[in-house]
């Protein structure tokens, strides 16, 4: 049960559906924010992006975020005939150092790491690390960006207690939506 | 310097008004987002809520974050006739459990710095405290999404070595803006 009555049946609206359901006026900009950094046109493809955010979620524990967004990395390699994209994000949340993932990619999710732990983590080194693996200053900026958003919902969803499910099964079916139709302003049902 | 070309001259454009001017896609949702958090209608003034980001922001060590929002809780504080708002922000950041506030805005800010910390942190107990100082459902929500919101700001500010200008007093022009133009959406000048 969350800390605030949210005034919806938290099973129905676990995580942070049902903190948007409470604050529309929140939710308006931080559905806009997920939607331009996880699925705007960019040359990152979109599971490499929902990894990141799965990435810092596990890090900072957050069920509901680090189970959600493997789901739609998994479903957005599905949807670009990637067919083990289970096993890429399994073993990049085990062990990033040995995941079977490109030198870029790596290389953007140890920044992302590191924004995790501070912004003042990042060094020079790690950027220049990924700009060799062949990084841009947009997928520089949105890595860190991404990182820093996802802690920021982590602690969201985590700080006012909401409930998460346990199964990654459960995050199914909102993957499948999500990877047709976004992540959207949130209306009213 | 910046990490990435920002195409901006950051002593003009410091912290993250330049990172605005680079990717105006994230700028409008970031930016509409500290506006509901910051300006919008509330029962906690826009002095309480700066100081919030003011001290997580201090937390975090974030400069730009903290100095910005720290002039703008002054300009607040002034603006309501607050006259030793200077005082208050000053003492907040220097050390909670002295500085003179009210026990309501005092137990916000305890959960602020624990949301900080990481969103498991956040226990019934400080919650409890907030209750029984008088906050409500929206102000505790609000407190944990602006504290998130600012481990958000201040790891994207920083996470990418944006400038920051060290004199408090170069704050006070910008504060000034925001106090009269609130932080809608940056336009192309």
């Amino acid at each position: 049960m969350a800390y605030i009555d949210l005034g919806v049946d938290e099973k129905t609206l676990p995580g942070i559906t049902g903190l948007m359901r409470f604050r529309p006026e929140t939710a308006k900009p931080l559905s806009e924010l997920a939607d331009v950094l996880l699925r705007g046109p960019h040359s990152l493809p979109a599971a490499e992006r929902e990894l990141i955010a799965a990435y810092v979620s596990g890090l900072n524990d957050c069920g509901f975020c680090s189970l959600s967004h493997a789901a739609s990395a998994v479903a957005q390699y599905a949807a670009a005939d990637v067919t083990d994209g289970a096993e890429i994000v399994a073993r990049v949340r085990a062990d990033l150092d040995s995941a079977p993932i490109p030198a870029k990619l790596k290389a953007l999710l140890r920044i992302a790491g590191a924004v995790n732990r501070s912004g003042h983590a990042v060094t020079p080194e790690l950027v220049e690390a990924a700009r060799l693996a062949g990084a841009t200053d947009v997928e520089l900026h949105d890595t860190v960006l991404i990182a820093a958003a996802f802690g920021m919902f982590n602690r969201y969803v985590d700080g006012l207690a909401t409930f998460a499910p346990e199964a990654a099964e459960d995050y199914v079916p909102a993957a499948q939506r999500i990877l047709v139709h976004g992540y959207g302003i949130p209306r009213p049902s």
